[in-house]
Formats: structure tokens, sequence, C-alpha cells
């Protein structure tokens, strides 16, 4: 076994998830992730935690079998809702053998599945969780990439120092954190001004997600003003938007646009009424994470770029005495920050083309 | 996907487990069986059942890195217990992808997980469950034969015609469920009495095991008397134990002996008190089994066979009056009917060389 993976193991169990003596914990992936779950086992062992196996997040053959012969009518099963009530810790791993192993499941039928399991959801997020990455070669294939080559970029953003990392993003939280306004400007197409005030700024350094790499918070709901236009591929169910273009008066998507796959945005978007209004503002600040793989965990940790995503809001990123977003979907969705870009913090520019005003280079 | 797929997915659910809408279902399987798994889903979703597919029993890979890395000192997790709660049916698939994956996992630390994960086997085994084989090349190579020619073995053993066989082994059943004394003769080395007086005769027309292909009862414990010499190799734990030779005085196995691997036959007969003493006297009755595969999920339903089985006995198989065999192990091994043979029933010759008394060929 090749020993990065490991080391993957290692800042899963000690690092992410914090795992202690007795823990009962769920992994959820396809077989494609079978080493990385074996060297899971192994430090899971060490650390005297239970661990079983499923298959339900990442089980896209089954799920496709199932959703491809059922009436639409779903239930929420009692036998994984428990599974999900006893357990102290939830470890999600993607990879893929078909990336695009769903993308002839009915629409509609995927949305009633997604929307009647909505409390599965909730229980298992209510938990410890941590979603990560095994480099699979459809996932490299995804991202234009060699196997190795793949191998490579995933384990580099994977296996570092995140107490180093959480330091320097940190600069960056406290900015964010006491703001009121954010304005964020690119080219001609981008710009967007929303109030973060009274909500929480929090600092990724790989506890839910491995990698991490980003500092997030959730706009105040109706505070979103502007366009935004996303640079970057929007991949979702089988399917990649591509120049998704976004208006918002009081905080709803009044207007919107894509240059290929518009029918998929607008399924996202028409969800519900939580699903046209932003639940997440989040700043990429993973530098190693240095090319874009179609693939969120990583996208969203870029640097020099910054996401929002329509939908639910995460809770912790709320303040008490603001409302949160509510909808079936979050949708991560990407502006490129490289050039002729700026973010405004409170008036100031706090980010131009790329670079914090924290970091050497600035102004140069 | 080979259409005998399909059918052995629809046997297990209409015929084996009898799947209703609503019902709870959890899917074992390794994911060289994943073909299956998702015929199971098509089937599953056509009768608005609810499945979940976990890798526990046939996590091979996975329990060998955690028991060669744990203390010894094991838990019954309480979110699989919950699992295991909650659930309405269990539908396990053998299928390997290395039969002998665990052959290097210490044997105590083994029997330590065991036995301490015996209430979490008990909560299966009292919900609906079936029990399957898929034909992995691991266990085609296990039986000494090409993929393809084991592949038509188990499909021919499985997709049959389910009432037919009921109906034929019913006749077995009628003679051994009223009867008090069962004597076994074979060869010279094999001549073995033991009481059934109170005990039920059961029929397996596959509902549990799949195949199925075999009637069964418990032995009266302390009832057994004689020696017994195991003609086919018993395959426990990644070794193969051959010619096997016990002898019970009072129902205990009292002195034992094997040509090859009696530390294994030791190790599991001395488990516990229970496991020195027949849990099930069983009957073959499936000549579509034509030959000896090292499964007991097929081997023990052959013709021309019966097997007695060390271990726990099955609570539906011991009468109200009498005690229930209790054990951590349940160990299957088998002898040659086929020649040099009879089964005797209070008395009275009922097999003859394999064939019995209400079949053509008797006596000839």
């Amino acid at each position: 076994m090749d020993p990065r993976i490991r080391e993957h193991a290692r800042i899963l169990v000690d690092h992410s998830a914090g795992i202690e003596a007795g823990d009962d914990v769920v992994i959820d992936a396809d077989p494609v992730a079978d080493d990385l779950v074996v060297a899971l086992h192994e430090e899971l062992a060490d650390a005297g935690a239970n661990p079983i196996v499923v298959r339900e997040r990442f089980g896209k053959r089954f799920r496709r079998a199932y959703l491809r012969n059922h009436d639409g009518d779903f239930d929420v099963p009692d036998h994984e809702m428990a599974l999900w009530e006893a357990m102290d810790c939830y470890v999600a791993i993607r990879g893929d053998q078909n990336v695009v192993e769903e993308s002839d499941v009915d629409g509609d039928v995927q949305t009633a599945y997604e929307r009647a399991r909505q409390p599965l959801l909730e229980e298992r997020l209510g938990k410890t969780w941590v979603l990560t990455q095994y480099p699979a070669a459809a996932n490299a294939q995804l991202a234009e990439m060699s196997t190795e080559a793949y191998e490579n970029f995933v384990w580099d953003a994977v296996n570092k120092d995140w107490d180093a990392v959480r330091e320097h993003q940190q600069q960056m939280v406290e900015i964010l954190d006491p703001a009121d306004e954010v304005r964020i400007r690119s080219g001609d197409r981008t710009d967007v001004r929303m109030s973060v005030a009274g909500n929480p700024t929090l600092n990724d350094y790989g506890e839910n997600n491995m990698p991490g790499g980003e500092v997030f918070t959730a706009p105040v709901v109706d505070s979103v003003e502007g366009e935004v236009y996303f640079d970057k591929p929007v991949y979702q169910r089988g399917h990649e938007i591509t120049g998704a273009h976004l208006t918002f008066e009081e905080g709803e998507a009044v207007d919107w646009s894509a240059e290929k796959n518009e029918d998929v945005l607008d399924a996202i978007l028409t969800t519900d009424d939580g699903a046209r209004r932003l639940g997440e503002l989040g700043i990429g600040m993973n530098r190693d994470i240095d090319r874009f793989t179609y693939n969120m965990l990583f996208d969203e940790k870029m640097g020099d770029t910054v996401h929002m995503a329509v939908g639910r809001a995460y809770g912790a990123t709320v303040g008490e005495e603001n409302e949160r977003n509510d909808s079936a979907v979050h949708v991560d969705m990407i502006v490129d920050m490289s050039e002729d870009s700026v973010i405004e913090v409170d008036g100031e520019v706090v980010q131009r083309n790329g670079t914090f005003v924290f970091e050497e280079g600035y102004g140069e």
C-alpha cells in the first residue's frame, strides 16, 4: 500500500475526526477506495474505535438501479436512521468508478428521493463527520489528469501541516468575522454586495473537509444585491453547468442564465424558495490546490477564488439573531479572483487579484 | 448483466425473504458481488422496500486490518446493534476476492472478537435472514473449478422450482420428525446413534439458505454415542481440516483427531463446553449439488451426505421440553453416505448408499 494512504488515514482519525476509544464510526465509501478503508481500520483499531462500512452516499450503481425501478414515493427507513442516530462519527470517502453513474436517473425522482431523505442527512451532519477523497481513476479522468498525477495532487493537498494552515487562514477570519458588508468584484460581470453582520466566519483547516483550506460564513438572508458570473463549471447530477450568471435582488436570484445545461441550473434554483438565496460565502485559501478538478471538495479551496453556494446555510455560520437559509440543496459555485478582481470588506480592499493584504506581494 | 443474476435476486426477494413494501433491508456483501446487489436494488425498489448495503460479515480485508491492530478487548458497538435491531431483513451474500484473506489473523484474537460480538449475531438471526452465494472467481478457485463452470454450478443450484423441492423433502421430514433414535453407519469408522425425540425436523427449501436442500434437526443433548469419521474436509478460518474423527460419550466429544490441521479442530472444540456437543443433524437432499466445493452452504445440501455440526443448535430445531445446545461456534462436518452406508430411524433403514426408501432405485 502507498504509504501516503496510511498518512491520509492517520490525519482523518487523529486530526479531522479526533476519534477516541469507544467511538462508533461509520465509513461510507465505494470499493475503489478500499485501500484507504483498510488503512482506516488499522488506525481505528489502534484508537479502540468501532467501525462499520456502508455504501450509502457512494453506492451509485445501487442507487441508480433503485431509483430507476422505484415509483417515487420514498420513506425514511428506520434502520438507516437508527444507524446515524447511534453513531458517533461519519467518515465519507469520495472516489468513483464512474462519476456519471447516475446521469440517466430521472431528475424529478432524484429530487423526491433527496427531499424524503433530508432527515437522514440532518441526523448525519449533526454528528462528527468528515468528507474526503480517494484518488480513483475516474476522478482523475474528470480532472483531466493521469491517475498518478491525480494521486500526487490529492495526497499533496491532504497530507500536510494543518496547524500551519489554521494559523495562516485565521488572519482572514479576523478580518471577516467582525465585518458588516462584503463586496466582490471580478471582471465586468461580477459585482455583488452582501451583509455578513452577526454571522460567524469559520476557519476550515481540515476538520469536516479533508483537504480543508477556506474561510466561510453565511450572507445575511435578503442582503445580497448585484450580479455574479461563475467562471468555473458547476458539476451537478452528472452534468456540467458552465457560464452560470445570477442576478440578486433583496437576497433572491431573480434572473439567471447559463452557457451550457441551463435546465440543470433551473432545476436546482427551483427546488424550493431557499434554493434561490445564498447559504454560503467562502474564500479559497489552499494554494496547494493549484488547478480546477471538477470536484467541489478541492475546487472551493483553491487559492485566488471565492465561492458562493445557493441553498442551505450551515448552522454554525448563522448568528443567533439572524435567519438561517433553509433548502434541500446546497450548491457551490466558483468565481476566479486571480485577475481584475477585488474583495472589499467594509469599504477596504482586503484581496486584490488573489493576494491578501496580509500576504507578501500584496500591492506589487 | 447475466440474466441468471436477476433471477437469483428475484428468488431471494420473493421466495427466500418474502420482502414486502416498507421492509427495511440490510444487504451484506463484498463488492465482487456488486452485480447481484444491483439486481437486488431493482427488485427491492419494485417491492417498495428500503435497502442499505454494508460490508460487515464479508469485509474480510477490513476485519483482518482491524484485528491485527487491535488489543483484543472488544465492544458491542451501539451503532451496529441499532442497525440490526431496526431492520426487518438481512441478506448476506457470500463471495470473496480471496477466501483465505483472514488466514494470518491470530486465532485467539479472532475468537475473542467473535465471542464479544455474539449479541450482534443473535440479534441478526432473530430477524428474517437469507444467506446466499455469488459465484466469484476466488470461490471457483476454492472449488477447483473454472469461473464459468462455477457460475453454472451456483446458478443451477439456486434458480429452480423451490416448491417442488419442498414437496420432495417433506417425505423425509415426515420420517424424521416423529422419530426417536437415529443411527448413522458408514464404512468402518462411522457408527453413531443419537436421539432426536421432541426436536422438530425442518425442511430447508431455500428460505434462510439459498440454495437450500436439506432436512435438519438437533440431537438431544447428552444422547450422542459412538464415533464419526468426516470424509469431507472442513474449511474453517482459512484452514482445511481433513480426516476429522470424533468419539462421543453421553453427548460430548471425548476424543478427536484429524489428518491435517488438528490444531484448528482443537481450537474449535475447546471454544466452550457447547462446542464439543452436536447442535445439528442434517441430511443433504439437493442432487443438483453434485460435487464438493469447500463451501458449507452447498456442501451440506449435497445428495448422498449427512452432516453434523458441533456447537450452537438452531432454536427452531429444539423442542420446548429439550435443552438447546449453546456455543459461540457452529461448525458443520460432512459424512459421505454414497457407499457402504445406511441411515436407520427407530431401527428401520430409511436410506441405503444415498437412496431414500421413498425414491426410485431403493433396494436395487
